[in-house]
C-alpha cells in the first residue's frame, strides 16, 4: 500500500536535515510548475533548505527538475563544443563583451543568455540595449543563426527556459531565501542546462559589491557550481574575482560599451584584462580549442591584438540590428544630458572605492533600477578617473558623473566624495582574479 | 525619513538570528490578522523562527500581539484568583476531570477552555460530549455564570480568543513548523491570556505519546511556559509528566469519563492520582488558597475523600445540560456496539506499552480523529487490564477493546498483542510526575 505523498512530510524531512529523494524533488517542482503546491509550503521548504542545505546530488535533481519545467534549446546545428559564461553580477562588470568576442574569435561558438540589472548591479542586456538598434529579444532560430554566422550572440533569458526557476526566484526574493548556495546553484544551472552549451565558465564575484560578499561563500558557490555542472554532464570552470572595487573605469550602460570597445581596440584594460583573459582561456580549454594553458593564452592574446575580437563584437552588434560604428565612435552612443567633473578635495592615495556604493550611486544617477519596473537611462553613470592605488593631488579630477539633470549630479557629487577614501599612505591593489576552481574528475 | 516596513526585511532579520522588535512583531501579527501579509511570507518567517528561535521577550510580545488579535474575557465577576490548567495532550489523559473538580472544591474558580483530539491524542471536549446532553458551546456569559455557581466550567475554545493563533496554527500544521517551542509557547499562552485566569498550571507530557517526546524538549517547553507567563503577569507552574505509557487504564471518550468518576468516587487512581494531586496542589498554591505545600496536599486529599470533588463535577455536568447520573452509573454513558477481551499469549511481566501506539489504536477503533473532519465514536476505546510492571499469566485478560464492529476488533486484537511487550524479567515503572517547574522571581 503506497501512501500518497504529503508535501508537509517533505518539508519536515528537509527541516530535520535529511536528503530528499528524486521523486520528492520532482514532486515539488511539478507542484511549483502546475501550482498544485501552495506558495506557503514552498516558502517553508525554501527556508528549511536555507538552513539545512542540499547535497550535490539533490542540487543536480533540483536543477534537472527545473530544467524539465520548460523547453531545452537544441544547439546541435552549432559547430560545438559550445560555451557560455555566467557572472554572479557586479559593478562595472563588462566582461561578457570581452570574454564572448575573444572566445568566439578563437573559434568557440558562444550562445549567451543574459539578464537585466537590479539594485547596485548592472545588467548585460541593459548595456547592449544602449547601442542604438540592438535587439535582445530575438527568436531562438535567429539567435542560433547569428551564433553560426558570427560566432556569438547575446540575447535575453527567455521565459520558456526553466520557468519553475522564475516562480521560485520570485518567491525567494520576498521570503529572504535568496542567499542559499544550493538554491543559487540550481537557479543558475537550470537555465544553463536548458540553454544547452557544452561548457560553462563562471565568474563568481566576491567582495562588498558582490551578490555574496563573503569570500568563503563565494568559494563555496564556485565549488558547487563546478561540481554540480560535472554531475549534470557539463564541463566547467569558475574564477573567483574581486568585486571590492568596480571593474574598469566606467560604470553605466553606454559607458561600459564604450570602455569595452576601447579595450578591444587595444587600449590598456587594467583589472578587466586579467579576468577576461582568464575566463576566455578557460573557455578554450574546456571546449578543446587549446592544447594547454600557454596555447590558450597565446590564442586569446592574438584574438585581441589582431583586432579579430573587436571585429566579432561589431558583427554581432550588426546582426542584432545595432550600429557597429559605436565601437569606433563613442559619440554615436547615447549621451547623458548633464556631466560633472568631480575634483579631489585632498591629496594622497586612493585606498578604498567600495563597489557596492559606486553601484548604488550609478543607480541613483539613472543607470540602474531600484525595482524591476524602473526605466534605465542609457547615458547615465560614472567614470572613475582614479582607482585604489592611484595617487591624487588636491584639485585633480577624481571622477566624472553623468545624469539627466543637475539635481542628480549635485547629490552625486556629495556622494562620490564620501565614497572615495584618500589617505596619506601608500596602497597597492591586489589581483583581480583571486582563484580558479576547476572540475576534478571523480570528485564525489 | 522613516522607511516603510518591508516584511522581507523582518524575515531576513530573524533568519540571521537577530531579535525582532515590538513594532516588527506587532506588524506581523496585524498583517496575519488582516491578511495583508501573504501566507508565504509568514510561512518563511515561521520556518526561520523554527531554526533561530525566539527570546522570552519576543515570545511575550508575540503572545500579547496574538491575544490582541481578538477579545479578552472579563473574569472580574469571579471570586479570584482564578486558575486554568493546560495539558500538552496525551493518551488516556483525563486529568482535567480530576484537577478541575479538586481545585474548584477547594474554592478556586476554574474557567477552563479546552480542545478536541487529533491523531493519537484525545480531546477534553470529545470526552465531555460523550456525556448525554453535555454542551461545550455555551456563551461566555453562561460559562462565567456556571463558574460562579459551581466553581468550574469547561467549554470549547472560542474563535473570538486570539484568532491570529488559529491562522498561524493552521499554517504551521502544513509547513512542518509545529515543533517550535517559542511558537508552541505563544500559541498556548495567547489563548490563556485572552481567557484571563490569574494562574496557570501546565501539564507538559514527555515520552513517546507526547507532542514533544524528547525529555529535554519537554523541560525546555515547561521552563519557557513558566518564564513567559511570569513576564506576562501570570503566576504559573508546570509539571513534567510521563507519557511513555497511557495514563490510567481507560483510553476512549466515554471510557475516560467513567474512569474519572471511579477515581472521584474513591477507587484507586494509580498513576493518575499523583499527577492530578500535583497539579491541583499547585493550583491552590498559585491562587493563595493554601499556606504551604502540606496544606495544599491536605486540602486536595480532603476534597477527594469527602466526595466534594465528585459533587462539583456532577453539578458542572448538570449545569452544561448533561446527565450527572453517569458518574454513578456507567451504563448511562454511550456503549460501543462490540467488545472483545484480549488474552495474553504468554506469561511474564509487562515491560512496555507505548502510549503513542495505544493512542493510534484507540483512534482506529473509532475513539479519535485522523483528520479534523472525522466523527468520533463516544463508546469506542481500550481498557488496559495490564500495565507496565504488572505480572501476567498466559491466557489472562490483557485488555478489552470497544468498537462499532467486529472488523475493527479483529484488527485491533492483532495490533494490541503486538503493542504489549511481555518479558520474563521483573520491571518497575517510574513515577508519573517527573519534575515540577516553578516560576522563579527575578529570572531574566
Amino acid at each position: 500500500m503506497s501512501e500518497p505523498i504529503r508535501f508537509v512530510d517533505i518539508i519536515e524531512k528537509k527541516k530535520q536535515g535529511s536528503r530528499l529523494t528524486e521523486s520528492e524533488i520532482r514532486y515539488w517542482i511539478r507542484g511549483v510548475t502546475d501550482k498544485s503546491i501552495p506558495d506557503y509550503q514552498t516558502a517553508a521548504l525554501l527556508m528549511a533548505i536555507r538552513f539545512q542545505k542540499l547535497a550535490n546530488d539533490e542540487i543536480v535533481l533540483l536543477t534537472q527538475s527545473m530544467q524539465d519545467s520548460g523547453i531545452t534549446l537544441d544547439l546541435s546545428s552549432l559547430d560545438g563544443p559550445t560555451a557560455d559564461k555566467h557572472s554572479t553580477g557586479g559593478v562595472g562588470d563588462k566582461l561578457s563583451f570581452l570574454v564572448g568576442p575573444l572566445a568566439a574569435a578563437c573559434g568557440v561558438p558562444v550562445p549567451m543568455l543574459s539578464g537585466r540589472g537590479l539594485g547596485h548591479t548592472g545588467g548585460t542586456l541593459d548595456k547592449l540595449e544602449s547601442i542604438p538598434g540592438y535587439r535582445t529579444d530575438l527568436s531562438s532560430e535567429r539567435f542560433l543563426a547569428i551564433v553560426r554566422e558570427v560566432g556569438i550572440s547575446i540575447i535575453g533569458q527567455t521565459g520558456e527556459l526553466a520557468p519553475a526557476d522564475k516562480t521560485l526566484y520570485a518567491l525567494r526574493d520576498v521570503t529572504a531565501t535568496v542567499d542559499s548556495i544550493p538554491l543559487i546553484v540550481s537557479s543558475i544551472l537550470s537555465k544553463k542546462l536548458a540553454a544547452g552549451p557544452d561548457a560553462l565558465v563562471f565568474d563568481v564575484k566576491t567582495g562588498d559589491g558582490a551578490f555574496l560578499p563573503d569570500r568563503e561563500a563565494g568559494r563555496e558557490l564556485a565549488k558547487r557550481l563546478v561540481e554540480v555542472s560535472a554531475k549534470a554532464g557539463k564541463r566547467s570552470a569558475a574564477l573567483i574575482t574581486d568585486m571590492n572595487v568596480p571593474l574598469g573605469a566606467m560604470v553605466g550602460n553606454a559607458l561600459e560599451i564604450a570602455e569595452s570597445a576601447r579595450v578591444l581596440r587595444g587600449e590598456p584594460g587594467g583589472d578587466m584584462l586579467d579576468a577576461s583573459f582568464g575566463l576566455a582561456e578557460q573557455t578554450l580549454l574546456l571546449t578543446d580549442r587549446a592544447k594547454d594553458a600557454a596555447d590558450a593564452a597565446r590564442q586569446v592574446r592574438d584574438a585581441l591584438d589582431s583586432g579579430r575580437a573587436l571585429e566579432v563584437f561589431g558583427r554581432m552588434i550588426e546582426a542584432h540590428g545595432g550600429d557597429p560604428a559605436v565601437l569606433e565612435d563613442e559619440s554615436k552612443l547615447p549621451q547623458a544630458r548633464c556631466r560633472r567633473v568631480v575634483k579631489a578635495t585632498k591629496a594622497g592615495t586612493v585606498t578604498k572605492l567600495p563597489a557596492r556604493a559606486i553601484g548604488l550611486l550609478s543607480m541613483r544617477l539613472g543607470a540602474g533600477r531600484e525595482t524591476v519596473d524602473d526605466r534605465v537611462d542609457p547615458g547615465a553613470g560614472i567614470e572613475l578617473r582614479k582607482k585604489p592605488g592611484d595617487a591624487v593631488s588636491k584639485g585633480e579630477d577624481l571622477a566624472v558623473l553623468y545624469a539627466e539633470n543637475e539635481d542628480r549630479l549635485d547629490r552625486g557629487e556629495r556622494d562620490i566624495l564620501s565614497i572615495y577614501t584618500i589617505e596619506d599612505k601608500s596602497f597597492k591593489r591586489g589581483p583581480s582574479v583571486l582563484e580558479t576552481v576547476l572540475s576534478e574528475t571523480g570528485t564525489e
